[in-house]
């Protein structure tokens, strides 16, 4: 007689009447769970005498007791874009009361002393949420070796790279802003790229690159910025050199927006009347700006919450597909 | 014959004619050494066999590669307030190009789950320097009972803490402050304190209130702020309603003094011809508030890296006296 296989997480979930996920976190001690199905699924587990597997067991015991948010950027750039502060207080509040720290871990993953790099291999947490994430800092490498449980909050740069992530179509997000600007009649639009060492700063390029060639438009009117407000302003003032008559804009960001926004000032061209200018994130700063920022959602709070429901499911041996998240259009002042 | 003692660290640095602390450095593999001197020390390590202490080794085979900044606050108040950034920045340069990586652990020690406490038990990192201790987060006894080395950037609120720390003489700055208030002739002076559950809104509330004692003016012009911008304001709107005709204003951070100063503009208070505002850290905000802010220096990234060096040297096995840095007033336009 062939040995009974080992009952799965699916045969509890199934057992008990409740998804595989709810059944993960009652195992896991998630208190986010319905109580009757926290009784229906432990009532399965002592049924199947079920036994959580290693990675669950992994969690259950809390090596660590930690999440990294690793972000390989300076701690100036951290600090001063308030995408970063959002994510983490996304990423917190997703834990809720499951009892782990999370740790903030920024920095050149470059440099020569490999200290994130060895600090992520070191054990010291039980797995890693990987942000802003850039083409040369061989992260998903590092991170797939190690065999840190771990996700991308941004698609990883190389196609290669089997990292599970959280991500919003950006092509589509700059589609939707390019759209808006060629509808309200704009026929010379430029834009400031983010960084294109990263997957946000190609798609949004690109989304905007196809929309303006969808619609006969010239594409030539690309400048480089970097996400940071110092980064659009340079960027901009490059822009009004090239083509001082230029009437659209969409700047990859909304720091790089509101700074473009000003130095159209500077240059006295108003927005919107001469200038429309779209920016990307609908951060605090696109309702602060004068004028307010017409600017394409970035649900970073959505985002993060994904990004901690991927990993303790990655943490718990689960193969999980990356989650695109939908985008939008939030018309203001500005185009 | 008794046998010979094992030589000290202070034998090394005798012998090699530098001070303890180059000789600890190069025993450590920190770089930032002259040639000579690291010549001058491994030759006396070879000739005297010396052996670095347990707690040195352990600096050596660095256990887990990394400092924890431990920040007892929300992760909002960590993002908003610029001395957290200017204090991790402090750190990570002070470490130079010793190969730790810093983290940033943050939230809540209270929470029901002691996630903060757990972690830093885990021996997850080398060492911890605490940043924004309040009095009631327990963490200089945790830090205590788990032999962390770790060292406090502001003094343990509890007297009976044995922790090392590295701070200004917050007193001395108020009163730098309230004295420069009291010679260009304001008698109604008031203060918008930080909080009082930490050494250092203690501190400068008391630094203020001698000040005032001693040249005869009253002290009841206290109102309690948190350091943020929102408490600033409402403390500053409490004190307007009590004395409408104050004619001086020390706020303990620059983040509610220029938060003041838009407070008295609204009342229609010109400043500093009507209210003279002095606030207290020199943070950029100083300079870029109009007019320009009158404060106290707070020399944050001195602190940092003089925290740095403290706890280097308590990994190292030291016992090491606390460290009090000098402070200043630096005169600009609102008073």
């Amino acid at each position: 007689m062939p040995a009974h296989p080992a009952p799965t997480l699916e045969d509890v979930a199934a057992r008990a009447g409740v998804s595989r996920a709810t059944a993960s976190r009652v195992v896991n001690g998630d208190p986010r769970v319905r109580e009757a199905a926290r009784v229906a699924v432990n009532a399965a587990v002592t049924e199947l005498s079920y036994r959580p597997n290693r990675a669950a067991r992994r969690l259950v015991t809390r090596a660590a007791d930690s999440i990294a948010v690793v972000v390989p950027e300076s701690d100036e750039r951290v600090f001063s874009d308030p995408f970063f502060s959002g994510t983490l207080r996304g990423v917190t509040r997703a834990l809720g009361s499951l009892p782990m720290q999370v740790v903030l871990v920024m920095g050149n993953p470059d440099d020569g002393d490999h200290r994130m790099e060895r600090y992520l291999r070191g054990g010291h947490t039980d797995g890693a949420i990987v942000v802003s994430h850039h083409q040369n800092d061989n992260l998903w490498r590092v991170l797939a070796e190690t065999q840190l449980p771990s996700v991308f909050l941004g698609r990883p740069y190389a196609a290669e790279a089997r990292a599970p992530y959280v991500d919003v179509d950006n092509a589509a997000g700059a589609a939707l802003a390019a759209r808006h600007l060629i509808e309200r009649g704009c026929r010379r639009v430029g834009t400031v790229t983010g960084p294109l060492d990263m997957s946000a700063g190609q798609d949004r390029l690109r989304g905007w690159q196809e929309t303006l060639e969808a619609a006969g438009l010239e594409t030539d009117l690309v400048e480089h910025g970097d996400f940071t407000a110092a980064g659009g302003a340079e960027a901009t003032q490059r822009l009004l050199e090239r083509c001082p008559d230029l009437d659209g804009l969409f700047a990859a960001s909304d720091q790089m927006a509101v700074a473009a926004i000003g130095e159209l000032g500077v240059a006295g061209r108003r927005v919107p009347d001469d200038v429309a200018v779209v920016g990307y994130d609908d951060s605090a700063a696109a309702t602060m700006s004068r004028p307010a920022l017409t600017t394409v959602v970035n649900p970073i709070s959505e985002m993060a919450s994904r990004a901690v429901d991927l990993l303790l499911r990655v943490m718990d041996g689960e193969v999980v597909e990356p989650a695109i998240l939908p985008t939008g259009l939030v018309v203001r002042e500005s185009a």
